[in-house]
């Protein structure tokens, strides 16, 4: 498995960093994020190192497929059971700020005061 | 493949419904969102009905997969070469609307103009 040693998830998903973990498996790990932008915030990664949307390609569709998969798991074990979002974000355009694909999971018991926009 | 009768993404996909098609083939589609929220808006669907990712399990992976592995492609050739978000919003508290799983990919040239939060 291809991981880069800087890439600051890569060594999240080493063990090299500690993170608050939601759930890991051999290829993939989910752990709180530590600038929270909803009541519940929590990141899913592969663990292969993989820049972004861009770059995944077929090789990637089976742990992407888990990931989306397990995601409403994850939601519900962390409290999530009235509804959430996924986002990801890709490229400059997309604010993307570590190079190295996840999926933002953000809810909470008070939506209007998590900042989400009625439609997106 | 489980269709439901009165879903408008399952008559979308049925080719009960016009859209303006971005991609599609045996198991998912991509169209064109009909009120966008970025210059570029489209949406990414299984054809298989399945309401949201609460209900997406073991048989939904590999789709949820090819769906995930073919944005970066979709997403350039709809001109978005420098960035998107992807949204799924899930439940009430995501704010869904159409409760047929759907990928929301946005973007365009005018980041600040297409309502981008800086960070979420």
């Amino acid at each position: 498995m291809t991981t880069h040693a800087d890439c600051i998830f890569c060594r999240i998903a080493r063990g090299e960093i500690p993170s608050r973990k939601v759930y890991e498996d051999d290829e993939l790990m989910a752990f709180h994020d530590i600038q929270p932008s909803a009541p519940v915030h929590f990141l899913v990664i592969p663990k292969v190192h993989v820049e972004n949307l861009y770059d995944a390609d077929l090789q990637h569709q089976q742990v992407l497929g888990r990931m989306m998969g397990m995601i409403g798991t994850l939601a519900r074990e962390q409290g999530l059971d009235d509804g959430f979002r996924v986002v990801v974000n890709t490229g400059r355009v997309g604010r993307q700020e570590v190079y190295h694909l996840h999926l933002h999971v953000l809810g909470g018991p008070d939506p209007l005061g998590s900042g989400m926009p009625r439609r997106q």
